[in-house]
């Protein structure tokens, strides 16, 4: 089984895009600078979409500009887009990594980002192809690849088949994302086995989100099952735009307390997120959906 | 692996036991009906416990005598007690089954009944005896079986010495319990190898809170590793007296949720569960901590 896990911290992407109201430029950037604190060294930092479509996103150049300058052997600062015209933004500005997003349905595809699934895969080979040109690491995520709001199930072979398709253009990594958070670990078993098959030899990243409380579970499914990168955000920020009461991503002090007390090393400090999380907590005015900020770690000391 | 597991809910007994204020006897007694009425057919209906010390189980007496009369053969109603004075009582009234509980900590043990755990190891044995002699069902629990919140970690040989002890006299089943809600699924595998070695033939139940998010991992790596059941609270009541802030029982529509959607039967219905919980959180009157209440089933059908 791994022993290390390398853990991605999504809050100031997947978190802040999914909660309502905007976030300032400021704040944004010093949430990323605690998550540097905590020895997290991949994060998403923006998403270059349309500012009409993602307001929260609006900032994305001034996050960019704002943000510590970090070795990009140390720290890789990711940008998500979606297509050409945010490839083009994104490279010009400093981020180490380029993030494209394949839907694993059409439905879904259509209301995220007006495509069809094989068109936003034939849009994620572009992105790969001009982040590459310009030097830039670039990786690719599968997202609804454990079901869609809108198409329902999703056949394990459909996201083998994207995999396959997406890994021929040479990404760093292929994501499996849990979009709306309906996944169980034998699910992450199945898609993990398929992945694997269909890129070989390319690391496996996990995104979850906990709108049914299965995200830790299946976290620990992909940690058994070979996965290289857990997604997680700090707080579990997110929410769920097809779930109005749900919670959000995945927590990073949770799958951080799981992981420290497995066994399985990350790098990352337990208290220095609890600290982060309380902190974020107190920026949003409200209660955040994780739980070890709340409870605290066990036994009583960062091991 | 196994392809059925029974659920017992525990809502009426741990669940509001940990929560504050007394819920009226009726709304128990209508709790524990709504819970049959989903298919759970074990039922933690009250604790008989001294009612200075837990005044939500003062009326232990007269919830049994509320509940709706069911065959035995069907329905199991089941009242914990922590001593011998507890086990007449329980003997008193019409409860199917008598639950045990011994402390894997000396620490534990005297905060919750005031003995070492060996003395709660004599007990349960006592307990298991009068039981028997009446023609009664009796089961045990190892509590703090993960974690004590006095005595910090717990060596797995030592619930197993206390598994083969209680063993010895009989009960229908051990279960092992993460009390405070520390564990995590490499403890569940090692635990269930040692308690099943300790207590060849006799079936494991698994009692998990959901304090730092762990509780649905935990539940799955005991469905992979042969646990015949798993105990749950509607709603996720229960909170933790050790954790001012924290969550409480895993929730039943929670598990439920990862199970069904894992292809493993438990004859309980999942919308009839989140329809249990949005009850009982309407009657406490606060969000509960479950999730699947709040962003429904998937898909969207009752499978």
């Amino acid at each position: 089984m791994t022993h290390h896990i390398e853990l991605v911290e999504v809050s100031a992407r997947d978190g802040l895009q999914n909660e309502p109201g905007v976030f300032p430029t400021i704040d944004k950037v010093e949430l990323i600078t605690r998550a540097l604190v905590t020895g997290i060294r991949r994060i998403e930092v923006a998403s270059f979409v349309h500012p009409g479509r993602v307001p929260q996103m609006a900032d994305a150049e001034a996050v960019v500009a704002a943000l510590p300058k970090r070795n990009p052997n140390d720290v890789t600062y990711v940008g998500l887009v979606l297509n050409k015209r945010g490839a083009l933004r994104a490279l010009e500005t400093q981020v180490h990594e380029l993030g494209a997003v394949v839907s694993a349905s059409d439905g879904f595809g259509r209301a995220n980002q007006g495509r069809t699934a094989d068109e936003t895969a034939d849009d994620a080979i572009e992105i790969i192809r001009l982040a590459k040109e310009h030097g830039r690491s670039v990786q690719a995520t599968i997202s609804v690849a454990f079901g869609c709001p809108f198409d329902g199930e999703i056949a394990v072979s459909r996201v083998a088949d994207l995999a396959r398709k997406i890994a021929a253009a040479g990404p760093r990594e292929i994501a499996i994302a849990d979009t709306i958070g309906v996944g169980v670990p034998n699910q992450v078993k199945a898609l993990m086995v398929a992945v694997k098959a269909a890129a070989p030899g390319l690391p496996v990243r996990l995104h979850f989100h906990d709108t049914r409380n299965t995200a830790i579970a299946n976290v620990w499914a992909g940690v058994e099952s070979g996965a290289a990168t857990i997604d997680a955000s700090i707080g579990g920020i997110g929410g769920c735009p097809f779930a109005p009461n749900a919670t959000g991503n995945v927590a990073s002090e949770d799958v951080q307390f799981m992981l420290q007390r497995s066994s399985v090393e990350t790098g990352v400090s337990l208290n220095g997120l609890i600290d982060a999380a309380v902190w974020l907590s107190g920026k949003m005015g409200r209660k955040l959906p994780g739980l070890v900020s709340r409870a605290g770690g066990f036994p009583k000391v960062d091991a």
